[in-house]
């Protein structure tokens, strides 16, 4: 068998930790990295992989004229989940095997998302912002202990999250249009979004889509000092119903690592009741390191070799 | 038999939820509110316990003369840990039975623990402070799982830290003088203080006492990038050590809740690199009321009723 060369064009690939270059090159494939050291253009892809058998990629732009000009390419194995930047139905007319790594970001955005739970109800940030300004300011807090938490989306990062928050203390509340209750675990309840909302006092978004969840009706029945978690999607929360739910104190506060558009400058800027990240759930070491070496053996795989 | 009657001077008792106020009253005593709303006085607690048989007892001065002004006094429940206001060899003289609430601050210390330590490795609080400075910084943090944790000091509270965040995939490290390795769960290890330093990715103090644990020869053989969290005591570590540390790169960041003097104002509040909180471990509610919940079943046990 001829050499097999492995393109890798993410060109922070294996940075912190060389074991997903270790884990290509112990297959005996030869690997060539992106030489750029960043983003590919259409141009230089379809350069990159004239000779190349597989592809672990970013977000470069596999379209069809640059697909037509690897005529070797056999896998492309994305490091990430999102996969808009490729053309599947081409690739799959071509026989190219397509994968990514939904099961990469999960650990990360859960472990966030409970930090953030606990930062955001015992006043972590703000009590250290007051201490940094010599204030000292103790504020009885909200612990998890006893509360119920809303899980609006129930995938791979809504359980999770639940799961990492359960030894906390918490009461699981469920809403998923495509679960039953016999899906749930013992002591979690399926609830619709109306009921869940009246009672939670922690919501925590891991829906998909695009449409809003949380617009001026849903804020209205919701508990009273409720906190909201939102890891997943900005457009699912209507920015002006939850400015206003955060005035009412039908809100004590939020946590916004998503948002309608990145990077985010609006209005949530100016509050201290909201606790916001630049989209950082799957900024993690450990985030990046499954993700690189689920990449690489779903390369090894998709061409045939054993990782 | 006569009216029982008991006094409350902690003057934020069951303000927020009223069970601990029902419980006592269920069981049949008066209750008799610190009409101060403050703490009282060494003559005010005097006066207040002239004809109490019970106390429901925060730090006022329970000294030799004014337990000696309560001739009717059975018992008293401090609502927290510390008992130094307090004359035990007198009391005890005198044949009151004096009760605290160690279990009380366990949960909402090791939740806050748990928080700190993942908002410190993902950099939520100063992504949060870029943010809303209107900077998109994105940094690759570190998340817990896969790494190696130090316990300093194995009791409640640290026991509690280890449990909630062993979810997350830490690995626990235990240092401890009166334990022994048959004393830790399957998959924790005892080690000395040095052996646990030079591999721990999270240094964690749960000690008592007051003298320094980690000083110059401490810091020196860390593993670098370490992450520190104290949420004991001040005391524990060396300040100028410390910083020294933080400079050098040995720590990567910081936590702390307790302090060598309080209220702090010393130079960490100069560094972005620590989170500082003003001691917040017990300010949860869940905490407020597991205390005082425990003080009135323990006074009305040492007085000789049911709950």
């Amino acid at each position: 068998m001829s050499e097999i060369l492995v393109g890798v064009s993410t060109s922070s690939y294996a940075q912190t930790n060389r074991e997903p270059l270790d884990v290509l090159i112990g297959a005996g494939v030869k690997v060539v990295k992106n030489p750029f050291g960043r983003r590919l253009t259409e141009d230089e892809a379809a350069t990159f992989l004239a000779d190349k058998h597989g592809l672990i990629a970013g977000l470069e732009p596999l379209n069809q004229r640059v697909i037509s000009s690897a005529p070797h390419l056999k896998a492309i194995a994305r490091v990430g989940i999102g996969m808009s930047n490729i053309d599947m139905k081409f690739a799959d007319k071509r026989g190219i095997r397509v994968s990514n790594t939904p099961d990469g970001p999960t650990n990360a955005v859960a472990e966030l998302t409970a930090g953030a739970a606990i930062a955001l109800g015992r006043g972590l940030v703000s009590a250290n912002s007051h201490l940094h300004a010599g204030e000292w300011v103790k504020a009885i807090g909200s612990g998890l202990d006893g509360r119920s938490v809303l899980f609006v989306g129930y995938g791979r990062i809504g359980r999770r999250t639940a799961e990492l928050m359960s030894p906390f203390g918490i009461r699981v509340f469920v809403v998923d249009p495509v679960l039953e209750q016999g899906d749930l675990a013992a002591g979690e309840t399926l609830v619709t979004l109306d009921e869940g909302l009246k009672q939670a006092d922690v919501v925590s978004l891991h829906a998909s889509g695009e449409e809003v969840i949380l617009g001026p009706e849903q804020f209205d029945i919701m508990k009273r000092g409720a906190l909201l978690l939102n890891s997943a999607r900005g457009e699912l929360v209507d920015e002006n119903s939850l400015l206003q739910a955060l005035d009412d104190g039908v809100l004590k506060g939020a946590w916004f690592d998503a948002f309608w558009r990145e990077p985010y400058a609006g209005p949530l800027l100016g509050r201290n009741d909201v606790i916001l990240t630049p989209h950082l759930g799957t900024y993690s070491e450990q985030c990046r390191l499954s993700m690189e070496l689920s990449a690489a053996k779903n390369l090894l795989n998709d061409l045939g070799l054993s990782a």
